[in-house]
């Protein structure tokens, strides 16, 4: 595919965004049937940020962030910018400018495979930061790539529009088409956990409220110190 | 060995326990003749902590949390839970829910080696946590396992009943038999390690303390630049 | 070369140390041509570590410090020791003890290819440590090695006397000799980006700042959805 | 998405595939403009294997290959069967005897995001195999997966009925519906790398062949010691 | 425990070692429960090689392999030589001196947690050798440790005259007083997989003959294409 | 320093190169002190091969193979091409094309830290080639670097004209002014070693020809069973 920057995405309903938004990736990850995680290489530059929105994407060269420029122009409050290049690399495709622009466009946070620079500074500015590197190398900004394809992240691959939900815990991609039904499978879940929650704090065990204690026994496994 | 549940072990006197936990990972691990300490990809997921206290192992399958499970039925307060799979991977094999109960029990800290995870609620909680990965991926609770078998975790041998030492700098283990010998000599080597402190906060110079000058005098090394 | 400790070494003019201090790795990384930055496994033990001074270098056999006690001894206030091996490995080079006396001489900080250990101690002290692993393993002091001889170091040279830059982003060596004219073309750069920065708080993006929009157009990639 | 398995997939023209096969994957990859390479963790297990055929894929779960042995039932002769697992794992994936299955299904050969085994077996059965590990680890037959839904593997989404090219350089993907196209682009490419080395046999250059030299003297870079 | 050699081991019956040694690392793994694999790092350093024999076990210091050479002093013929140091390194710990030491004393193999160097000639003298890296760089023979104690090798616990079963899938450990029942279990497996190979030449499906097709039509798992 | 091509270098007496080459690549590190050693990551794409020449070096900027090119201009028959970029990559810096230039200015051998592609190509020519890496990602031809200045390698520094050394075990760099020494103390070491090997095929053991059976007991260390 020619390189290209595609202006338009289809953004999900921002009710559902709002939807997601309550949930922690672990959460959105079990209520997807445990897919869409980003491998966990990829971490937060700073502890307790919590974002959800739709995925801005930039596809580059390896050690240029060229087309990175070109996505800010792309971005509408909200989104979430997800950088990647064609060959994996520590390089820092993302400093304090970049990210102070970001800021500007009120993008809710960048998800980098790849590096961050700057990064006291970007800790500073607290716009919420992802990367699977923190490295000063510079990029140069000379071959064109891509904004707004499919890519490939961390394993994961995320379509423009797809909804980014990452917290201390990592990133998970939920595709458009099921953000309504994963938040509600979500919100079901956290629902049923804090009924759990509740008997565990009251000194009950996991191991005889999901049946483990029964099921064990069925296969042969027994409480005892075998002679 | 058939999968099990031993429920009892046997534990160190507590008053071995109190003796070590006064000492920090590195000198335990010099006072053991320099082995014992698992491998540097075991981190703490929060700084500051520092545990002390016997372990209680839990061998699982691959991507399955089923004996975390059993095992918390069987620790005890002041326990260090043991957490380890039969093939490496980064899944979470604990989040918030595991280690509420741990801490309703009394679980002085837990070792993973594999994933943790809801990692924001673990710094809240103040359960302390060292594991080998932080990753939302979720497990199943499908196939058997083993408590309180010993285990291999980050290079060490794990029998349950030896003592877990662990904090910012990693973890080691202490065999229960050696438990008491160990707290002397780590006692004796911080004792001595104070003499030594107050003479270089005077302005000493180990080279000097430790008579390394005369060492590399003595191996043809002199303090000259080479003409 | 045979094992050696050269006592004294050429610094590079206090006044071009401070001029370069003023700037941050990823500046003087930039303002160096892109070179010199230490691969991005070298990570500060602690968050808000800013450093710039001169290198004395130790070169260790691994598993053992005995250099980095010789090291000591010629360190002045000021300088940065860096410390290597000639094998890499993840054992704790650096405990509380060398970093107190490091402290005592006035070292502006130390730079270990390899492991910290007593951590805890090392942060509360607040003498900057960037290493490349965190390790309670202990050390030997048997075999001589050298002092202030050139090193390599996370894949960059590094002489007795080159500058040393260090911040949140990792770590960058300077020859002495280019210490002067890199901190002029790190402030050059510095000032630059100033007016960048206030524009891009005013709204504008560096796609139009730095003609990117009219490059990526010659280059025939546009801004609209293919058909 | 359900588990499922889906058995009938759109295979390009057997003539592309023709097209295609008659290149290496450093020619494909440049020819679809450096794209669809997967990782170089991607190896093959014995040297001299040159395979290209449609993608059947089998994405299963960690420690677990049910799902592989469900994709050899919609396998048809030259297919390539591309088994991934939902977290990364080492684990074998593939023994001696689902790869003589194939063998008698006429499939092309296997690309595995994991482990294979019985690699002896594997060798002299000469089915062409390419894993990211080799390992005996064995995996359970238990938890449903998918057959033919659109994968990731080594950082590269692999579509049923996409084209799979590999070979001892490593593994390439082209889109099914570019395949025809990129099998034009690497023939011109072939045919004109087939006359720049007739001149490299007679003693040319590609500095002076590229035009190189005349490139590198217009941004300044000079043919001499410097001063 | 202080530095030893014990000069005398319990290996296990000659005619179990036999009984073992008839069958691949991937049935003896299957047939222990899967337990007992090395991981994967754990390497030949030559296609083809296979071997079966009590464990003698030699524990180095980091970059040191004294008693590599102690080791020697108590192999018998058969004997499988396992060596490893107390911190993970890729040091050259057996080069083509210490091979043929091996080779005259009628050693079967030599499992190495570290770096083979002399590969060329190790390969020529064919003495069988597995390792975790390969390596010219050489040891000290400086500081004592430990020959015939458990060590743990590659995630795995191994006692003296434990069995190792080695060949190009890597390496496997069959505690000695489970060799026999292991052997036993390893000649059941073989032979139910003749069974299963002949009705696959045969064309058959594994997916029919361990009525997978009907286990995943239980959990809902169709084999159509979805709407 | 501005990217430059240095067309001239100081090669060591071929005398010297030719005294060197007598030995393998473990022989000469320990002849050096256990020095210049690169990282074990650096492994020969085909077995067998032995090389000793002259560097010649060339520094890539990252994904870009500009400057192989412009050193393939420089280079002499029996030079060694050392191939680095500023930024780690797998990049595929040589193939098919590239080696053959070299081979026909009779290059002894390519050293690259980055990848190799047409791999299979590159084994029939049998022209001798060293990498971190196999990849087929192809690399532009944009940014000025630089031909024959100083280059780290693998952890080692690399100055034009010093020799290389490599086989089945890696590669070694012996400072081109230190050359004709390590020919001798490799000479004096090889002579040694043959001695010992008469011996050990003699029935003798190491333990005993260098006296360590005495050092372990001098250190304290009994060849008995602990009671």
């Amino acid at each position: 595919m020619k390189p290209c920057v595609i202006p338009t995405i289809d953004r999900p309903d921002p009710e559902v965004i709002k939807a997601l938004a309550g949930h922690g990736v672990a959460t959105v990850h079990e209520a997807m049937g445990r897919q869409g995680l980003l491998n966990p290489a990829m971490r937060p530059i700073k502890e307790g940020w919590s974002i959800c929105g739709p995925a801005v994407t930039s596809l580059n060269h390896v050690g240029d962030n060229l087309m990175v420029h070109a996505a800010l122009d792309v971005c509408q409050p909200g989104d979430v910018l997800v950088i990647t290049t064609t060959v994996p690399s520590t390089c820092g495709m993302v400093g304090e400018l970049v990210a102070r622009q970001a800021q500007v466009r009120g993008v809710a946070g960048i998800i980098i495979e790849g590096g961050a620079r700057d990064v006291a500074d970007l800790r500073r500015l607290d716009l919420p930061i992802w990367s699977t590197a923190i490295s000063a190398a510079g990029t140069v900004k000379a071959t064109p790539g891509w904004v707004n394809v499919p890519v490939v992240c961390c394993g994961v691959q995320i379509r423009p529009g797809d909804v980014i939900v990452a917290d201390d815990d990592g990133v998970v991609v939920v595709p458009r088409e099921r953000a309504a039904e994963v938040a509600e499978a979500a919100a079901a879940r956290t629902s049923r956990e804090e009924g759990t929650r509740a008997k565990i704090m009251a000194g009950e065990l996991t191991v005889d409220l999901h049946g483990l204690r029964q099921y064990l026994a069925d296969k042969g496994v027994t409480w005892t110190t075998p002679k």
